[in-house]
């Protein structure tokens, strides 16, 4: 396989975007990524969605998309995993181009949810979990997190409150970038006394859902000069990994095997370790998936992961900053285009754009996509040469 | 990129499997596959499926199926491009072993369908088409077709009982296939007489849908050798082209664009022209789709399809044998399963495993699969060695 490089990158706002069709919000971001390649011809679309056909009445996104954007004639497919389908993409249209099949090629991340009335959307996102196993049962997607995140401060003794500060380090950051959906700062307090949305995860524990759309464009490395001095961003780690889909047939259900598994392959792949990664875009779903996620890839001891809140580690000047353009928590999580999200704001990060925010002298970011309860989980790591 | 080779395949008949869970249906199929194959463990999952969330309640269909099957850990995603999902799948699982980024993959088609009321199977098939500008107009999936196959009479000069060899010759073989949905011969008599679906469709014109899974190990071709006796069957080309989502958008409704682009590509790549072809499963949702794909691909001139029907050229004896195993029409149409029952119906073909509709001395088949309305259109040619 060649090395690849990420040419462009393009993302809209998070919003309630009703003045907006699928089509628009989708294309948007790939003009932008077309445009800050300086392209606007690619070999092959890969576009990213988990929830369209149950809530826009569509399916077949790539096609629509290849059509909508002018690309015609050429290959385009939509990849789904979830909430991981962002990252899903961008892994198939990476290995599309390493394969040297096609030359380059545009990721769209898509998604278009608050159309609909909450309890649809509800239902949508359940279709994430074990349709049979755990739907069945009438558990919503929140009340599967918020069964692990009850066990976890059982087993390890933590409070409600130790996990505030994922939240209020994800909503400070987001009042700096203009494409998050949410810029207020929020406090312990406030933190504490938002509505419980299902016992222990409340409001300010869980994402809100958006429509938005992020896209990159990727070229073999080779083809890559520094574009116009910025530096060239090649993925030095891909890798994909699994668990059961229903939480409740693992072994152990407070620990991301596939988060253990796709970290390791990844960190392997690019000849890293842990301490080498300067900016970490973690998957925080809820306030429970940062923790575990940090201890799945090997930033805190099993249990510990909150602490790295506590301690203040995870700001853009901690050691391991992590959601430094507001996370899922205030950036937004349009599920579909999650992973795209966070592709793209990696990107920004070590081209040192990201101002107030900004990791000083970012040179290695990481970007972990999770579809289900921790079912699908793709890390990618990105490097500034 | 290197070359690929299928080392075992696997389906299940096609039917209203009330008694079978989508997991059983996708695992029978990739169970089948796996044991044909000699292997019990693959690096990677590639799952083609079109309605699982809008029938099933069930997304994430990679991890589902890798969990089911007891690929732990392993690499697992779902591709979806309408009715073109199976190919789609098929062509992503190919890149990824070809590329080198895994060593072995497997690749489910599955759809069940037939667990909700027709009505409701009716709007979900609409989610191929422009939900915008086609759906919103109140029109069927069979309806856009209709238009299609009315407007290719008018221009044409065809009457309708001129496509009935296209189903009279998939009735006829699917006969001896023991997977296929239907068993039952039918003449030009029947043909004309049944039920009206959508003027100038009728049902005879019309595929049947159905739960049904079908599924292909694919491995580097160096890997191979002759597996007991059979031939080694590699992958001697492979291309994806795309078309306006919409059929009003085109400048010409009556050719497929994205046929002729795809086909054109993998006969480029495999160094083959039409007449190299020993068998041609094709994609005949309806009849008149088979007469677009047999000029779009460079077996008739524009118009004359429905002429290798009249004059037999299409039965397994004749120069371009199609849906020898009884293709959409007959074997049945579980839309994102049908892509991997084409691909291995030709594997059965060039294996000579197809007794009474056996192509004889087949060494290269060719397997195309259409999203929606000519929208997404995939062409793969097989060879044997």
């Amino acid at each position: 396989m060649r090395k690849i490089a990420i040419l462009g990158i393009g993302q809209t706002k998070i919003d309630e975007h009703w003045d907006l069709s699928l089509r628009e919000i989708g294309g948007n971001a790939a003009f932008a990524a077309m445009q800050d390649a300086g392209m606007d011809k690619v070999d092959a679309l890969f576009v990213g969605n988990m929830l369209s056909p149950l809530i826009d009445g569509q399916n077949q996104l790539g096609t629509f998309f290849s059509d909508w954007i002018g690309l015609w004639k050429r290959e385009a497919v939509k990849v789904e995993a979830a909430c991981a389908s962002g990252a899903a993409a961008f892994r198939a249209g990476l290995i599309a181009v390493a394969s040297s099949d096609v030359e380059s090629a545009l990721v769209v991340g898509v998604e278009k949810m608050t159309d609909k009335a909450g309890h649809d959307v509800t239902a949508a996102l359940a279709t994430a979990a074990d349709a049979d196993y755990e739907v069945e049962q009438g558990i919503s997607f929140v009340g599967i997190n918020a069964l692990v995140m009850r066990r976890y401060m059982y087993e390890f003794g933590w409070k409600h409150e130790d996990f505030a500060p994922f939240s209020i380090n994800a909503h400070a950051n987001a009042v700096h970038n203009p494409y998050a959906r949410l810029h207020e700062k929020i406090t312990v307090e406030k933190f504490e006394k938002s509505s419980m949305v299902a016992t222990p995860i409340n409001l300010l524990d869980a994402s809100p859902i958006g429509d938005g759309a992020a896209a990159a464009i990727i070229v073999p490395a080779e083809r890559v000069a520094s574009v116009s001095g910025r530096p060239r961003i090649t993925v030095a780690g891909s890798a994909s990994a699994t668990d059961s889909i229903a939480v409740h047939s693992r072994k152990d259900p407070l620990f991301l095997a596939a988060a253990y598994e796709s970290s390791k392959r990844a960190y392997e792949i690019a000849g890293l370790r842990p301490q080498d990664i300067d900016v970490f875009e973690l998957h925080d779903a809820f306030s429970i998936m940062s923790a575990l996620s940090l201890e799945a890839c090997g930033f805190a001891e099993r249990g510990q992961g909150v602490r790295l809140g506590l301690e203040n580690k995870i700001a853009p000047t901690g050691s391991i900053p992590v959601c430094t353009r507001g996370g899922l928590k205030a950036r937004g999580h349009p599920v579909g285009a999650t992973g795209m999200y966070q592709i793209v704001e990696v990107v920004q990060q070590l081209r040192g754009e990201c101002d107030k925010t900004q990791v000083d002298g970012a040179t290695i970011g990481m970007a972990q996509n999770i579809g289900g309860s921790g079912a699908t989980i793709l890390t990618h790591i990105l490097q500034a040469d």
